[in-house]
């Protein structure tokens, strides 16, 4: 899961507030997707516009290889003189913004989920007609941001059929057997492993700065593990085989 | 320091075989120049090419926001059928590099080092005809990679005025005193602030997914470094200025 | 002139409905700074969201070598259920966006515009509050896009002291001396290049494809006007200086 | 067919000696294949570097959405000292990275073809030499440069089974006739339309320039023709179909 708060921190160093373009974002994308094998879910944010900029994001993320995306109906980025309140768009828009993010679609097995955070903003019953709303025009997934309660989730899960995905949930929701009895098929965990990254590098430069020798700073990332990161075997195989007499000669 | 060894790591998560492209380097080189206010250097392998290309590089470069950034005359990407064995390319082809990356500055600001490896591959003795051959032509400093002995700096530094930037240096070369007194004025401390991001960002999925709880987790990324790194406050008094009522009306 | 419709049709083949991004207007702007030394200034729309995306904007335009930019106030892209019919930002939110593109801004030498469709949307009154508004912020010009008649562009000149440009104006001002007398500096000319470059593509594929032998075809790109256009002569000195024998030895 | 050439001028305003890199070069051929439904033949030069950079332009080109690509077995770019004179790669370093390309390749409908323009630095009998070696690693067509005589490829194509693409080709290779009875299968024309759209923008500038109204000006790119180009129809459903009331409540 590639989140739109964790692109905006790693491409820009800047927080999550919508300053990251679209073509940043889905090259960070292909970057992931180019490194693995690993299927890869993305959070498009509000789509970086309108419907019609939603269908050039559908178009740059399929691009970039992503297994599945969402698109959320909250007004973004924040607009003038209301920063500081999250706003939902009309559920008309929404649902024209679902719309066109399926008609962008161009490879069936890409996954387009309806992301709200409506629960949180203005209430149950308007989560409930916003999933009904976006499951009806045929997104394939559900992402529900925010929510708080075990009642709320079981009174949305009682109203749709596709799967859910869960992220910023509170600890109410943590137990996996109540989640999979409701639909969720998918429990974000948070972006520790970021803020992890970042603090490791921090330390690890403040202790060269403060005159540590290289030898003496031990660390989590060992050599096997760094080889298997960079495909070492990969390259090295590809370097004998096209790189030298023996590969050409018996090819 | 950006190394183009971490350039190829960050952006394709593949070893320092020189696959990165001078686009994907210099983009990279640009976010780190836009996160912060420190001055970056930049190792720029052999130029991307031939002397043209270095010239290319440099605008690039130059573009990108980089203080400085060293050409090698080493041959990259491996030739065929030596892979195995780094080459130096001829000294009058690394003359011509070294002037075109001189005549491509547009910024006199712009410090522009030579890299040789020639004391690890050939010899003290090409080293010190490289080093001083590169100062002859106008290279701001020169970067010697791979040193072993504190007699082989000495030989070069006798030969040369320009400041010495050490990298890969021998454990014989950590003496910070013998290495002001021979000309060195920046000598590189590896890459363990990469691969320790790495693995902190490994263990923490790992644990992740073993069923920790993530409010289990501890990790060096605090609340403040986090903030600090985003420019939390920055952001924070722009939206206040420019998003809200107050900073336009009494703009 | 680069303007945002010239953009979406160069980059994406797309017309004027702001689906191109931030990033990729500032590339191909930064493409044409690259080719030549003619100063570049550029139609950066509404700045790519809220004002904080202004700053964004600037930014990206500044380092892209742009030698001035225009932020418009008009409502970009089309709202929901507005596509017929533009609308302006208030006023207010304009003066936040304008001042934010100021304090983005680095190089005291790049100059800012702000620009108003608001004779055309809303009259001309709505028109001299902005015009006034964005003066009194800072800007250093002010774009003026769709006048209609002399009335009222002399009843706005009157009102502001900073030089004009105008764009998509009538036939009624295209007398240049009316023009200078009132504030006028720059009136833009309309896209007519762009479509007669699509206009000599098309016709040289179709002719080709219909059978017309390449010697046949005669047209207005001459070899002289290429070699100008590719700058040769710098490339050619660039090859005998940095890739040959001579220029090296003579270094 | 998209030619190298042709995407250093576009991008760069630069001649034809591989100062473009594979980034820009795949985005540009990305841009061509999204604005319309043709498919895209590119010509990827050497593969920017060796054998493995070949994997990555594979990669990035099949990723960009091209249908058929060319890899070819000049010394690019132009070594030191050899500006002048245009070299071949060993054959068994080509046929390593013929076999790159094809191992790089994911997608089994993409076109691999191998280059040469043996013949016209080497002659004929190296020409053979290659093709063949080519066709034997599984390469799925040849594209054969700078061919002079019917002699010389009828003697390569008696050698060969997979199909033919000529570029750069004498005026005694024009018969169509001949060709197709020689295993061509594809006869590039020439660049004419890009120097035909640089002249036509060149001349509508200059005529804007000398004093010309622009509604004096009259040229081949019709109204008809950019709203084809730009695809205006698609554009103005979606956003009927997306961005309005009607397209929502019955979707």
């Amino acid at each position: 899961m590639f989140a739109g708060s964790i692109a905006s921190m790693t491409v820009l160093g800047a927080p999550d507030i919508v300053v990251l373009t679209l073509s940043e974002f889905a090259d960070q994308a292909h970057r992931i997707c180019r490194a693995g094998e690993l299927p890869l879910i993305v959070d498009a944010d509000h789509g970086y516009g309108n419907a019609l900029n939603v269908m050039r994001t559908v178009e740059a993320l399929e691009n970039a290889g992503v297994a599945a995306l969402t698109i959320e109906d909250t007004e973004l980025p924040p607009a003038y003189d209301s920063s500081k309140a999250r706003r939902l768009i009309p559920v008309a828009e929404g649902i024209g913004k679902m719309r066109a993010a399926l008609e962008a679609r161009r490879d069936p097995g890409l996954v387009i989920m309806g992301r709200t955070s409506a629960a949180a903003i203005t209430g149950i019953d308007e989560a409930i007609v916003r999933a009904r709303a976006y499951q009806e025009v045929g997104v394939d997934a559900i992402f529900l941001a925010g929510m708080k309660t075990r009642d709320e989730l079981a009174a949305i899960a009682a109203e749709i059929d596709i799967p859910i995905m869960l992220g910023g949930a509170s600890a109410e929701l943590s137990d996996r057997a109540f989640l999979a009895a409701h639909g969720v098929r998918i429990a974000l965990q948070g972006h520790l492993p970021f803020s992890a990254g970042v603090g490791a590098v921090y330390e690890t430069l403040k202790a060269l700065r403060d005159g540590t020798q290289p030898a003496d700073i031990s660390h989590a990332g060992s050599r096997e593990l760094m080889a298997r990161v960079l495909r070492q075997d990969d390259y090295g195989r590809w370097t004998d085989d096209y790189l030298g007499d023996d590969g050409a000669t018996t090819g």
